[in-house]
């Protein structure tokens, strides 16, 4: 290309960018630097990918819909939503010639299995889990020991401003568990734990406390040495997993190992290894979806360990106290007088929401005290960041 | 498709898995359940991914080839390197009709300025960072506030095991860098420091310390805002930037303000936050690639703050020390007083080697007190972690 050529190019490409300037800026959930996914003023969302060869790419967000790209110039595939996008996290997926892959502009999170793409859209709501000009907690890596697994396990462990400091102060825990084809790095990543936490502290909306994340997938048995027996026989899994497939975190079997893992493993380590009170009017287990129904049995198991039970638009759908959990909801007014808190919250435009209404209205009928939050809202992160800002306040005040 | 045929296809598929049980296994950088990559037994490494309508896929792994992937069954593809892959950690990209994207099997690394997929084959040396059952360090992600930067940044700091139980210990700094395109989580989730350090630690070949890493890609300038007058203009970057691009981590203007960063906002952070030993004898600072450029400079800058310089196969090429630095370097008594210790270390396959080597000649002949340490390897995170391990043990020693 001639030189005067390319400053003519140069020039229409400077034009175009200052006027995208003011209309559409990045994803705040791109890496640093990326240009797109970008978001344009009327909050539709435009997607950019370079693909010289293909015969067809789409963008597809499960909880938004697909968007089919049309190839431009030099390579790169264009597409913009046909309508604007609500507030909210999206998880998605580009698909070229029936290749399933992330966006590489994308920052990755894990859901579905996978370390993958996601678009961020930010919204009125926002400013609850934006990074504020407060006093910031940390959120440490961590492995532990895991007796009843006999493996290192990796967890993630919020500590709120003052931990370091304020060195003889003891801290209630809260136990928070993500969805299906999510682990424990899902609640900070997608969930915007740690903002949220500092942002609810620095209001004086919550107290201050210890939020631990495990990763609630656990597969069905510990591998056994392919020297003693082989694994069950089989396929391989597919290359890119269903939502949910190859986690088994509902199945009974592996349930009862997620169990074991938190109350034999994880309580006593956090216990031993942080300041925290350790009692049980000073811990909380809650869960999303999948980590929901783990919260409602680990916590109802246990309730030595737990005094509050959070479900956030839980996989516990037309819950039958008379019989559910081997009777432990049985004797309502034994239950309301060990429980302070069982929190419940679902989105109205939830897939759940019925089973989970039935589950409400089975535990008023059986005079089981809880608090039944509805809100607007799907299956989604949004809805899940906001009913963590509902439920904490409400944690540790008695 | 007739059952019975299912049940043949099943018990051949079946038949080729319990074969294929014995020769390979699931390379350990895959997510959790993804059967590829594969390793086999003669250590080369198979890819297999779905693409139901593409003509061409490769995988390519920049520091060891490309492999071209055949269509099989099912719109799955599958691929073989021609040679074993040494030992070590590799970035890859899979490539298909000219889109360049992540393994979905593979959990993901920041490298290349992007978080893209990587292939770890283990061998003799992963024994140096593997997970083994002793005393485990935390690591935190934690933001602070940069006043040069008027931002809030995010750093990683590793914690030694007895950090928190240890309420009245202080602890020795080694400041910590990566290399061009990758950022603050790479020495921890490529690097394998933790696991590393607490190794050491197990083995008495360090004294207890504290590791920082922070973001040494500092874009350009601080945006100015919209309203005030437009950013520079320019075409939209590239959806994939090349390794480097769009960091400038190398360019003076933006090596001032990393310099800034850490000796200005950074140090004084850790110290006030962290149970440190706050003086120049209990910090060290290295770094690999541009990272080493990076260490040197702001060593050379701060020898008030530090008293250890280590550079991983440095981008420090030819270096004149009668010139170099503003003449910081020009008195080698004065240096050699200075500083308890210069380390750089370089594989012998790197392209950096003639160059480096140069520099370490003429740190020789200028007098200047380093220790040289040549080892086989190229420009990779494998040869970083085993000098971590030569590095680390000399440290805080006096």
């Amino acid at each position: 290309m001639r030189r005067g050529l390319q400053l003519v190019v140069a020039f229409l490409a400077a034009a175009t960018f200052l006027q995208a300037q003011d209309a559409s800026k990045p994803a705040p959930s791109n890496v640093q630097g990326a240009a797109y996914p970008r978001i344009n003023a009327d909050q539709t969302v435009t997607f950019r990918l370079r693909a010289d060869n293909a015969q067809a790419v789409t963008v597809n967000l499960p909880d938004f819909g697909t968007v089919t790209l049309a190839k431009g110039d030099g390579g790169f595939w264009l597409g913009t939503t046909s309508k604007p996008v609500p507030p909210g996290f999206y998880y998605y997926t580009v698909n070229v010639d029936g290749f399933t892959a992330n966006d590489l502009g994308s920052q990755t999170y894990y859901g579905y299995n996978r370390y993958g793409s996601a678009l961020e859209v930010p919204g009125p709501d926002s400013a609850l889990w934006a990074p504020r000009d407060v006093p910031h907690g940390a959120v440490r890596e961590q492995y532990y020991f895991s007796k009843s697994r006999s493996e290192w396990r990796r967890i993630r462990v919020y500590t709120p401003p003052d931990y370091d400091t304020n060195a003889r102060a003891r801290y209630p825990v809260l136990y928070l568990q993500h969805g299906a084809g999510e682990n424990e790095t899902s609640w900070t990543n997608q969930g915007d734990e740690a903002y949220l936490l500092d942002n609810l502290l620095a209001d004086k909306r919550i107290r201050p406390m210890i939020v631990v994340n495990e990763n609630g997938v656990v597969p069905a048995a510990v591998a056994t040495p392919a020297t003693v027996a082989p694994a069950p026989a089989g396929p391989p899994p597919p290359a890119t997993p269903a939502r949910g497939a190859g986690g088994g975190g509902m199945a009974g079997n592996t349930f009862a190992e997620f169990d074991a893992i938190v109350s034999k493993d994880l309580v006593p380590f956090i216990d031993a290894n942080f300041r925290t009170v350790a009692n049980r009017s000073s811990r909380a287990i809650a869960g999303l979806s999948m980590g929901g129904a783990q919260a409602m049995r680990l916590g109802l198991n246990h309730l030595d360990l737990f005094s509050y039970i959070g479900l956030f638009s839980p996989a516990v759908g037309n819950l039958d106290p008379s019989t559910a959990y081997d009777g432990r909801l049985k004797d309502a007014a034994a239950i309301n007088k060990q429980l302070k808190l069982l929190w419940i919250g679902i989105g109205t435009e939830d897939r759940l929401y019925g089973g989970v209404k039935t589950t409400h209205e089975n535990l008023a009928k059986a005079g089981i005290t809880h608090v039944w939050h509805e809100a607007p809202g799907a299956h989604v992160w949004q809805v899940w960041r906001k009913f963590l800002t509902e439920f904490a306040p409400l944690l540790f005040r008695s």
